[in-house]
């Protein structure tokens, strides 16, 4: 099934986003059709903050090598690491070049500011334009800078990313059915929505007709939380959580 | 506190292991006083399995990163990476040159083998000639290979290592009482043993003398088992565990 064809399934899309090419090769394992990278744990696991545009090059080293997993990947490109649409189309064209399925592109901009719309529409027109086959999910970060935002603000930018040629839209933070629906509703490309724990569901979110449902940043963050939490039980000498891989389970998944 | 110091304080070092600056800078914020890598960590992480030597630029550039933490960082940095002495050479005068307290360096050899005894005393006497100031802990895999391995076999590389410069010697797989004892007794420098969870305790080597207790990939491993079975309840509809760091959290551990 393409990457494409995956937003268009029974059930929607559930993308889970790794950081590096272990826990994109363990969620493969765990049988997920498609993989995303976030754009959090890239950051962070080479120590630069998120949303900054300071991991272009690990952005690309690690899309290069997830495209020899036998499934779609998609990769978050933050804004394109660049204010120049010349450079986030030159990046939108080497990762279609090397077989990534998709890229999310956000309008956030350093310091928790919204591109200008029409800015945005002209980048979306770059990059479609020098990759016309790759899956570009426009990100608009309306909700995700402030939740009790009103619809409007995401329908409008959402609407016009997708006559840009955006191939989906992605509106984090967004949650409310009722908006969730209406956000359905208003666009002709597939919604793609982030999970929140404890606020959403898959189910929910299938049946409220969003197309894709993504982790974000939750399983890096799960990660971290988990192995710092090993740690301490280790120095306290309280148990361990149960499913831990192997060594060797690990090292098969790496070709050792 | 000095890395060396800690191999002499009234309880031993318990060295958690990272495999990336977010890792590193959750442990150090949790309250650990040095952190190592793990070279399966490193490895998996970039996508090539561990002990294969694959991993030289990845895990000097991580380095390089993680000596910008306030506490004594220790490398994995393998056989060497290269089974020429005089690049081993090179790398460990490298790390050190740019603050790195310490190194792992074993004697297994891919395919399980272990080196010849005498051309790892002659490697580790490069190694300390080039980085004097480096705690080189030089690891054996006698046990790491075959845990019913003799204890003979262990102590006599140890005492040899050690007699060529080594600051601490490793035995990774050693666990029985008697034998972790014998080791203790008969070697002049911090024994470093790899915690094995269900098999030892910190509080039970640390009465038994082991100066030095590592977490090796166990914390690499935790963090990947919860990524995937986080993915899985996502899934599935069930609750996540809880102390999941926020994206507010990492963010301002990667300074944004």
């Amino acid at each position: 099934m393409s990457f494409r064809d995956l937003h268009h399934g029974d059930r929607p899309l559930l993308l889970p986003n790794a950081w590096d090419v272990a826990s994109a090769v363990a969620l493969v394992d765990a049988g997920f059709a498609a993989v995303g990278t976030t754009s959090l744990g890239v950051a962070a696991a080479h120590g630069v903050p998120d949303a900054a545009g300071l991991a272009r090059a690990e952005t690309a080293a690690l899309a290069r090598k997830l495209v020899r997993l036998p499934v779609p990947v998609t990769v978050d490109v933050e804004a394109g690491f660049s204010a120049d649409a010349g450079e986030v189309g030159d990046l939108a064209a080497e990762l279609a070049s090397f077989g990534v399925a998709g890229i999310n592109l956000e309008d956030g901009r350093s310091g928790g500011v919204l591109a200008d719309a029409r800015d945005q529409v002209r980048l979306l027109r770059v990059v479609k334009e020098r990759a016309p086959a790759l899956f570009v999910n426009a990100r608009t970060d309306t909700h995700w800078f402030d939740p009790a935002a009103p619809l409007d603000s995401a329908l409008a930018r959402c609407r016009a990313y997708a006559d840009a040629g955006a191939d989906g839209v992605f509106v984090p933070g967004l949650a409310a059915p009722d908006q969730v629906r209406a956000l359905v509703a208003g666009v002709d490309v597939p919604v793609n929505l982030l999970h929140l724990p404890g606020r959403t569901t898959v189910a929910e979110l299938a049946a409220l007709g969003v197309r894709r449902i993504s982790t974000g940043s939750l399983l890096f963050r799960v990660a971290l939380g988990a192995a710092v939490a090993a740690a301490r039980a280790v120095r306290d000498g309280v148990p361990l959580p149960s499913d831990i891989p192997t060594y060797a389970d690990v090292q098969r998944r790496s070709g050792g």
